[in-house]
């Protein structure tokens, strides 16, 4: 073999990356090694650098520095509406569209049956302990407008209405925090993406875009 | 922002892979950093070893633990056949076919004027000074079948012939080793690659399987 077993080990640690296949791991340790002292240096100091200081947010759940994260100690954020979403990357996202002052709460995932990943294994309790603590007046369930992740929206939705329940199990009108005000459940706007060619939508978009149709 | 310095600092170097651009980066350091603790510590041991063990070989140019390579220092294998080929890469690709038992050569890469690589950027002198001294009878001249490639095989089986001048500048007949043997130049056979459909064959590859067709 004309790859030696240091060689071999890399490519198989690369080809462990999403996306990366055996090709694509072969062709990224080629290019790490043919610049090695260059290239190899200030990766593995990036990597160990990310290993000692990156925490997940014991709050939120979203990775940062320290613990609580940048976003939930961030005093000119607004403490009373929290953004569910799925994943860090979603968090990342939302930050970059600059859209939004509120908190986080990163589930960790959808429900999947098929997967094997049922309520216990997403971030939800944390999430009710929030809400009721927190004063929160408005959940955002900015969840991916996918199967997996309206029917995790849903059930999410179901459990923040519990919440709002009597003592005699009767539900009350409106969900409420700990202090009594009433808590606001929303979802994102389904629509026309930005950019979007009405020709190239899928039926279930466009009907969701005419039936949520705004005033001209 | 969201993402501290630490985790931008792996995005910024991860995005430096071929073909990672900014959004593949996010996704490939989200990946890692999900599973730190596991992730990180064997991929920067695996880069470690790289730096420390890999070398270039100074026979052959490819990538190995050892200098001169194992293959270059391989016994069992043929030392008058030299295949010439433009990267480690394609060195690794003909192994796998286990079809070679000689020897390699890598140029580094194809001359190319847009990218202002001259001849001088590739290994050329090293392989006239090893066909000359090493009793070679055949250079395979394995390049890719582009433009690049073929114009490459074509600057070095010039260069190769001129090796066979003789003192007062008349070529020779063939082109001879040191020791006065003749050397063939070859390059490998374009046709139709296994599993290819002629209907999805372009004009170019048909034309030359068809002029270089053999008896059945």
């Amino acid at each position: 073999m004309p790859k030696p077993t240091t060689i071999d080990r890399l490519i198989a640690e690369l080809a462990k990356l999403p996306g990366v296949g055996p090709r694509s791991a072969r062709r990224l340790a080629l290019n790490l090694l043919r610049q090695r002292e260059q290239r190899i240096p200030s990766l593995v100091t990036a990597l160990t650098h990310a290993l000692e200081h990156v925490k997940t947010c014991s709050t939120c759940g979203q990775l940062d520095e320290s613990d609580p994260c940048t976003i939930c100690s961030d005093e000119t954020r607004d403490t009373g509406v929290i953004c569910v979403v799925e994943d860090v990357a979603d968090v990342w996202a939302m930050e970059r569209s600059r859209s939004f002052r509120g908190r986080y709460h990163v589930l960790g995932g959808t429900l999947s049956a098929i997967d094997g990943r049922g309520p216990d294994a997403l971030r939800i309790e944390p999430l009710l302990a929030r809400v009721a603590s927190q004063q929160s007046r408005e959940i955002i369930l900015a969840l991916s407008a996918t199967v997996a992740g309206q029917t995790t929206a849903h059930y999410v939705a179901d459990r923040l209405s519990a919440l709002s329940q009597n003592e005699d199990g009767t539900p009350k009108d409106v969900s409420r925090n700990d202090s009594g005000a009433p808590i606001t459940i929303t979802r994102l706007a389904q629509g026309i993406p930005m950019g979007g060619e009405l020709d190239y939508m899928d039926d279930g978009t466009i009907g969701a875009a005419l039936s949520a149709r705004v005033s001209y």
